[in-house]
C-alpha cells in the first residue's frame, strides 16, 4: 500500500544519486555576473530544467533580459495547499582564487564536506526540494498539495529581471506559502526557522572641497577640508552610543516583542564567543538590547567604505579636493527606505560643514520582512525539521536582507518560510564555499517530510 | 675707478648668459627620489661646482650617504659680515608627464616664462645669487663681505644628510645671516620679505575592527565599526569653528604681534578672489583671524588622507576590517612637534571608541620659524628689492614648512632673510613647472644690490 514510508524509503536508497547530482550540478561555473560566463548560466538552467522535466514536472524556461527563469510545477491537488519554491542557480564570483583549497568548479569532499562555489549558496540548498519531490514522484505515493518552483539566475546581481517580472508572474506564481532555503541553521547542530529579515537602503556621499588638491601649508587654515567635513557629517549620524541620530529614523521601527526576545534569550551564544570569533577586543552597540536583538532586529548604520587623498605609503601634506563615503543601513519594519532617503538628505542639509558641496547617491533600498511564526506553514515546517534534524529548531530571524522575499509577500499576498539548512561558517560568497553532506541529506529528508506535513493541513 | 656701477654695468649686458646658464643647468634632470637619476644628480652638482669654481671661489663637493653637498666660500673679508647662501640643485619628479606641454627637462620659453622642473625650485632662484657673486667677482670691484653657499642635493626628499651633519659642519658654516629664495613673492607685482614659517607634524592614524571584514547583514549592530570608529575620533580633534581639541594645543602659541595683523590688513587681496581661485564655494577658518592671519600664523590640522573598505565601484555591504586616515598639523612658534604627539596619544586614549584597536605613527616633526623683520639684514634687504624690482618689498610669513630654516638658526645662531622671486603660481611640484624670465633677472639684480647694501652696514 502506497505511503509516505514509501518515499521515505526512495529517499535513503537514493543518497549517492543525490550527492552525485549536486557534484554535477556544481560544477557548471555559472557566475551570474560575469558576461563571459553566458553559456554555463544557460547551461546550469538547463540542467536543473531537464531534473525536474525528468521528473515529470512542466517546466518552461522564462526568458529575461538577462538571464531566464526556470518555472516548474507539479499538478494541483484540488482544496490543498500549494506552495512555491524559490531558489536560484546562479553563484557568485570566485576571486581571490588563489584562496580556495581545491578549484571551485571541481567539487571536493573534505571532513564531511562538499567544496565548491554555489555548495550552500544556493545549488546545495534549493536541491534539496528539488530532490524532495522528485523522489516523492518516483513512489506511485502521490504528492499531497501543489509545488511550483522558481529558480532564477540573477539573485547574485539583485533579481533585476525578477522584481520587474513579478506582477506579470503572479498569476502563474499564486501559492499560499513561498519556502526559501537560502541561509542558515543558528549553529551547528541547531536548525533554525527564520521569520524575519532586515531591510536595506545604500548610499554614496561625495564632497568636494578646492578644485584640485592644496598644499596644505599655504592653504591650510584658509578652507574646509572636505575630509574633515565627511568625518563631521558621517560622525554626526550616529553617536557615541550607536543611536542614529538622522531625523526620525526611530520613529516607525517595529518594537521587538516580548515573546521573541524571551526566546532569543535562552539561544546558546555568548558575547565573548561571539567577540572572539571575528576578532574584536568587545562587542558593541545601542543599549538595552541584546547582540541577536541588535542585529536581527534593531536597525543600524554603517561605512562600508572611505576614501579620500593620499593613500599611498609615506606623507603627502594636502588638502584633498574631495573625500567621499560608501554607507549603508539595516532596516527593520516599518521603516521605509524611500522615507530614509528624505531624511538623511534633511540631515546632511543641517549638518554638513561650510565651505564644500556635496552630492548624496541613492543605490538600492528594501524594506525589511517579518512572518508570521505561528502559521500552520510555521508549524509544519517545526515538526518537519525536529523528525529530518532530531532537534527541534528555533525562532529566529537575521540580520541580512533578501529583498526578494519582500516582494513575494506583497505581490503574492502569501505566507513565508525560511529554512536555512546550510551554516554561518559555510563560506558564501568567499573562497572555499563548502555545505555540510548531512546537512544536505537532512534537508532533502526534512524538505520531503514537509510536504507530507503540509498536506495533511 | 672701481664701484658698485661697473657691477650693475656688468650684470646687464650679462642677462642673454645668464638666461643660457639656467637652461644648461636645468636640461640635467635630477631627481633626487629616483635612484636611476643618481647620475644625473652628480652631474647637476659637478654643473654648479664648476660654475663657482670657474669665478674664482674655492669649491668642495661634500659627499654625503646619499648625494653630495657643494660647498663654495669667496675670500674672507675681515670686519665685514658674513653671509650663508642656502640652496638646493635637486628637483621634483615630473609625474604625470602627460600633463606638460613641453618636456620638463627641455626647457622652453612661452609668454616671458622658462618651463621646466627645477625652473623656480630651485635652480633658478639660488642661481640668481650665484650669478650676482659670479659677475662681482669678473669685475675688479671688492666684494664687500664673504658668501658662503651650501647647495644640497636632498631638499625634496627631506635633507636628512644635511639635517644629521650640520652640527660637524658648524664651523665651516658660520654666519651672520642665511640667504634663501626657494619661495615666491607675495603675488605678481609685489615682491615680498618672508620672516615666519610654519612647523609641521605629521601622523598616520590606524584603527583596527574585526579580523576580516564582515556582512553588515549578519553583523551590523554587534560591533563597532572602525570606518564609524575612525570618523568619530578625528571629528573630536577638530570642533565645527576649525578650532583644535587636542588638549594643550594652543598652550605655546605665539600670538601674531598687532604690527604684523596691521601690515597685512593691507595686502591687496580678497577672501572672493582666493575663494575663485581655488574652486571653493567660500572660505572657512578659525573665527577672529583674516584669512592670511589663518594660513601663515595660526596653527592648523588637516586629514591629508582616509582608507577604508570597499572604494570600487557600486555597493558592497561589509563592516570593514580597518580604517586609516593621513593627518598633519602645521605648527606656529612655540609649539613643539614632540609634546603634540603625546598630546595626540592622550587625545586619542580619551576618545576612541570601545570596540577597535588602533596605532599612531607619528612620521616628521619640525617646530615653525620666525625671523626679525627689523634686523639691519632685513633692512638691506628691503632696499636691495625695492631698486631691483622697483616695488617695496611687504613683509609676510608663509604657511609651509622649511624645516632646515629652524635648524640653520638652532645650529648657526644666525639671522635668516627668506626671499622669494618666484610666484605662487609657478607650478613648483607639479607639471609645467615655470620661472618668470623677468623674476629672474629681477633676482640677479637684487642680489647684486644685496651685496652691496651689506656689505655698507
Amino acid at each position: 500500500m502506497a505511503s509516505f514510508s514509501k518515499v521515505l524509503d526512495t529517499l535513503k536508497l537514493a543518497t549517492d544519486q543525490h550527492l552525485d547530482e549536486l557534484v554535477e550540478w556544481l560544477k557548471i561555473p555559472s557566475i551570474s555576473s560575469s558576461s563571459e560566463r553566458k553559456l554555463d548560466i544557460q547551461k546550469a538552467a538547463d540542467w536543473v530544467a531537464s531534473k525536474l522535466a525528468n521528473a515529470g514536472l512542466s517546466v518552461e524556461l522564462i526568458p529575461t533580459e538577462r538571464h531566464p527563469f526556470v518555472y516548474a510545477e507539479t499538478d494541483p491537488v484540488p482544496g490543498a495547499p500549494v506552495v512555491l519554491v524559490y531558489g536560484h542557480y546562479d553563484v557568485q564570483p570566485v576571486e581571490p582564487l588563489e584562496q580556495w583549497i581545491s578549484g571551485p568548479f571541481e567539487p571536493t569532499i573534505r571532513d564531511g564536506n562538499l567544496y565548491a562555489r554555489g555548495a550552500t549558496d544556493d545549488k546545495g540548498q534549493v536541491l534539496t526540494h528539488i530532490q524532495s519531490v522528485c523522489e516523492w514522484l518516483s513512489t506511485d505515493y502521490s504528492l499531497p498539495l501543489q509545488i511550483k518552483f522558481l529558480i532564477e539566475g540573477e539573485e547574485e546581481v539583485g533579481s533585476e529581471s525578477l522584481e520587474r517580472r513579478l506582477p506579470e508572474l503572479k498569476d502563474r506564481l499564486a501559492c499560499d506559502c513561498v519556502v526559501i532555503s537560502d541561509n542558515s541553521q543558528y549553529a551547528d547542530g541547531q536548525p533554525a526557522i527564520t521569520y524575519g529579515l532586515r531591510g536595506i537602503a545604500t548610499y554614496e556621499l561625495s564632497v568636494q572641497g578646492p578644485s584640485q588638491d592644496l598644499h596644505s601649508g599655504s592653504f591650510g587654515g584658509a578652507v574646509m577640508n572636505p575630509a574633515i567635513a565627511l568625518c563631521h557629517v558621517l560622525s554626526s549620524m550616529v553617536d557615541s552610543e550607536g543611536r542614529i541620530q538622522v531625523p526620525g529614523y526611530y520613529d516607525r521601527v517595529r518594537a521587538l516583542a516580548e515573546t521573541e526576545r524571551e526566546q532569543w534569550r535562552k539561544l546558546p551564544q555568548t558575547d565573548e564567543a561571539f567577540a572572539g570569533a571575528i576578532g574584536v577586543p568587545e562587542l558593541f552597540g545601542e543599549a538595552g538590547y541584546s547582540t541577536d536583538e541588535r542585529r536581527w532586529a534593531r536597525p543600524t548604520f554603517d561605512i562600508n567604505g572611505l576614501t579620500s587623498g593620499h593613500q599611498g605609503e609615506g606623507v603627502k601634506t594636502i588638502i584633498p579636493a574631495s573625500a567621499s563615503a560608501k554607507f549603508s543601513f539595516r532596516l527593520v519594519p516599518d521603516q521605509d527606505p524611500g522615507e530614509l532617503t528624505h531624511s538623511i538628505n534633511q540631515h546632511l542639509v543641517g549638518n554638513m560643514p561650510k565651505g564644500v558641496t556635496w552630492t548624496l547617491t541613492p543605490d538600492h533600498g528594501a524594506p525589511g520582512m517579518l512572518a508570521s511564526t505561528e502559521s500552520k506553514f510555521a508549524q509544519a515546517a517545526k515538526e518537519a525539521i525536529d523528525e529530518a534534524f532530531g532537534v527541534e529548531p528555533v525562532l529566529i530571524r537575521e540580520g541580512g536582507s533578501i529583498p526578494i522575499v519582500t516582494r513575494f509577500q506583497e505581490v503574492l499576498d502569501c505566507d513565508c518560510l525560511l529554512l536555512g539548512w546550510g551554516l554561518s561558517d559555510d563560506n558564501a560568497h568567499s573562497p572555499n564555499e563548502k555545505f555540510r553532506i548531512k546537512d544536505y541529506h537532512h534537508g532533502i529528508l526534512a524538505s520531503a517530510v514537509l510536504w507530507d506535513k503540509i498536506g495533511k493541513l
